[in-house]
């Protein structure tokens, strides 16, 4: 693995923890000021980190009080002064009963380096649909 | 722009038309071997051209007979061998009551040079999901 790759694999990380505190002000220091996001509730995009404190900031009530984060199948690409990852992310911890702990997630983040500093400038979480039916699916099996 | 972004654009536009032909062999020359999917529908993700080509193989039927797409709010990012770009995405054409009419798209699609060539690395399709009902919405303003 190589520096940058490590750097970004750290910035994965700390967001996470900073997500998994509820620190607003720690987790916006990860973002880009011109970050867009396809988030995987509505809207279908939003742009600029006031948008994106809103939506982390609404998010917070629907989380569990306490909890970790798994990430799994990441695969981080960097090429000079910009990066990407891709992986699965679900939240972990000592709340197993809670609807959030169901739920897995896909993610492409994108980076690019400023500064020395690598920040988010992209994110795109999501979960499928059945077309069935056009409700997500959840659970990496299929199964709900 | 430079002459990578330009090369990026034209992969796009290369692999909605060879989509909107249904041109299996045509579409399947954008990949990499090993690209990772994440669809808008399940699986969650799957990896390599095999189960890529299998797919899209499932896709075609749903499809409308003849049809072009959309691309709106492209963003590039390249550095050296590696690319991003992210936009949504509907179809566009001749059949507007076609249920597949109805849907826009978000894609974040990476990318790598190998001789010369880009080629898919990653491609992630989401719809947003509505999550009182766990159903996806597929109007930009949400309204359906």
């Amino acid at each position: 693995m190589n520096d940058a790759e490590e750097q970004i694999r750290k910035v994965l990380s700390d967001r996470d923890i900073a997500l998994g505190a509820k620190n607003l002000e720690a987790l916006m220091a990860y973002y880009s000021p011109s970050v867009v996001v396809f988030d995987a509730i509505p809207p279908f995009v939003y742009k600029g980190t006031e948008a994106l404190r809103l939506a982390w900031e609404g998010c917070f009530p629907c989380f569990p009080d306490s909890f970790g984060t798994e990430i799994r199948n990441l695969c981080i690409a960097v090429g000079g002064d910009v990066a990407s990852a891709h992986y699965l992310w679900r939240f972990s911890g000592m709340e197993p009963d809670h609807p959030a702990m169901q739920t897995w997630m896909r993610n492409t983040t994108l980076l690019e380096r400023k500064q020395g500093e690598w920040l988010i400038t992209h994110e795109h979480w999501s979960v499928p649909f059945d077309p069935n039916t056009s409700k997500v699916v959840f659970s990496l099996d299929g199964s709900g």
